[in-house]
């Protein structure tokens, strides 16, 4: 039987894919620290867990298309803390920050069309892509100079007739990097110029460090109708199993086109919206100590990471990521090989490779993303037996 | 801004368009019936409810993209007690049944490739058809003789070098038609004759009265590479809003696609899968009385419409849906007009119009489909008031 050519071609996660090889690990008896994917170890907030066992109904019933209309206000709400003034029927509640992609590439492109990214990029962005048969026009940043976006000339020179959208992610995952307002107002005076959509990927908003700030395309006053934010609370509560996200926009006919998409699958997951909504309504306080305790688990993976021969990389100010060059030829090969034959007292390490979060062929070949997403004890230990077996992994390959 | 053209051309949902007119006569104080939307008034088993509760992990963590492993044995042992051998790796667990449609469609066809399904079918095709840039090649049924499959020489001049796939429902959204072996047996012949897939909805398996059988193509052991079956726990175990479906395909290129697909969004939301696995574990007699109670439903619901001056009805065999034609001439007119207009001692019925079950223009326009949701008592009363405002709308408009 023939499967689609989409199908073929999606691409497989790179995260996921090496996911067998650390369950085989842990089958065989060993611990694996996991800073390879976004998996918080942080709790999920006790008023989100609650509202799961609030049911004051009998029938577990739809909701509305666009999201249950008091959380999306409460979205309304937390916006209006970072002075973003939004309506609720500018925030369409989706299944995960995952689907509000899938809606923002199939509402501003068409098959054939392209969305100019740069590189290296969420992952998944490949896979809405694929599906949605519109190509990224990967715009190349470099770990040298701490993906920093390069000057507009060498941004415009990626617009083409086909071109629709500019996505940016910031705080970036995966480099951590946050943009600057220059950074940004560079890709904003593009999209006017060029009447482009401007997509942000804001899901990190307030994991930003030492003082930094995160600027958002939605403070932008002479852009409403080409912004739309992506966002989630699978991080920003801890909660990624809850698959609640949202696409916000104040441009009405791309949010009654995405909503025509959400209709077709009826619903986000009602229970979930609950509790959503129970972590919204614990207010900005919440985040205060989560921020403090990135910022330390940020500054123990980088002071960790300093002293390794030959590893490129700059301080990131957000998200929980950082993207570093290591002195290795196939990072893949390396996180196998972690996985399948390196263990340290019976531990090993799983990051992830980098040449998924690059379109271009041969890019991150020498890179790893790395998440600072457990607790700094269980960060320090990761870090010895990383380094113990990077250096044994370059004795034998290198 | 220029929006995408599928952005522009996907169907606003036929059915939950017309919801503002129902909220209006809510916000007004009338009481509306609603059987025009799949959402049963059974309540959500208990197992369900409490297992929303019984959280023992400190984080909501990301599931695997696949589902979980004890929800997909579940659904194996589900299946078995069908006499349908399954192996957990042949079940893809979906956000909804939507999702599992999503992922058929765009792993059988690409853009401008065809997909055959006999109409009037279930709106929400639409809306991944036109997502997926994938066109609907519709098989039009009649009301007249109970919508049942036409001769195999009608089906197959349907099939072109497009074609990829034929899609049945059954028991049937929106007709409730259950088709016999006989009618099965001709599309698996084409299927093979023509080397094209077999996509099944069978959310409705349970549903079937008057001792009739639902017969899975997961039966037909000539075609198990063709094979992919959408199904659903939101009518089974009355949980719409759970957003927990699956994709079950023995064609490991099929799944491996398909989960590719999944991948992108990370995994269905963890808690919802955990209810889901309690109901399954209620086992098969929960069944019983439910479908007792749906039977009732439907007899309740055609008796009181045959004596309809002009109705066009046959009785339905499956699901709790019925579509009939009626001596009007715009069923979304009048569906709005109930719903604006229309008022028995402060009440009124909200049904679907039909026109947005068919691909085909200007069918439809004279059909409705009505829901058996309600219990007894409400679906007695919707039915006075129902008629009661028919005739009516006939002295008005016609």
């Amino acid at each position: 039987m023939k499967i689609s050519q989409r199908g073929l071609e999606i691409q497989e996660s790179p995260i996921r894919k090496l996911k067998p090889y650390a369950d085989k690990a842990i089958a065989e008896g060993a611990h694996v620290y996991f800073i390879n994917i976004g998996q918080p170890d942080i709790p999920t907030p006790k008023p989100g867990w609650d509202a799961f066992c609030d049911d004051t109904e009998d029938v577990l019933a739809y909701g509305p298309a666009q999201g249950f209309l008091d959380l999306r206000q409460a979205i309304v709400d937390y916006f209006s803390d970072y002075q973003i003034s939004l309506e609720a029927d500018d925030v369409l509640i989706t299944i995960g920050g995952s689907e509000a992609i899938h809606y923002a590439f199939s509402v501003v492109a068409d098959p054939g069309e392209e969305i100019i990214i740069p590189e290296p990029f969420y992952t998944n962005y490949n896979g809405y892509a694929s599906g949605a048969n519109v190509d990224i026009s990967p715009l190349t940043l470099d770990v040298k100079d701490g993906f920093r976006l390069p000057p507009i000339e060498i941004i415009e020179a990626r617009i083409n007739d086909k071109t629709r959208a500019i996505l940016l992610c910031s705080p970036s995952n995966p480099t951590g990097t946050v943009y600057t307002s220059d950074e940004i107002d560079r890709v904003v005076e593009l999209v006017k110029k060029h009447d482009l959509f401007l997509i942000a990927d804001e899901c990190y908003k307030e994991f930003v460090y030492d003082g930094a700030r995160h600027k958002s395309i939605l403070e932008y006053n002479d852009i409403t109708e080409r912004a739309i934010v992506v966002d989630s609370i699978s991080k920003r509560f801890s909660c990624c199993g809850a698959r609640i996200g949202a696409l916000i926009t104040r441009n009405p006919d791309v949010y009654q086109a995405a909503l025509k998409f959400a209709q077709a699958r009826l619903c986000p997951p009602t229970m979930e919206q609950k509790a959503a909504l129970a972590a919204y309504r614990m207010g900005m306080d919440y985040f205060k100590p989560i921020k403090i305790e990135y910022q330390r688990r940020r500054d123990v993976l980088f002071e960790g990471l300093q002293d390794i021969p030959g590893i490129v990389m700059h301080k990131p100010q957000g998200a929980f990521y950082i993207s570093v060059e290591l002195p290795i030829k196939d990072s893949e090969h390396f996180v196998r090989w972690m996985l399948t034959d390196f263990r340290l007292d019976n531990e090993t390490v799983m990051v992830a490779p980098a040449q998924g979060f690059y379109s271009t062929p041969g890019k991150g070949l020498d890179e790893v993303r790395i998440a600072y997403v457990l607790k700094e004890e269980d960060l320090k230990r990761a870090l010895v037996v990383f380094k113990a077996g990077l250096k044994k992994y370059q004795e034998l390959f290198l």
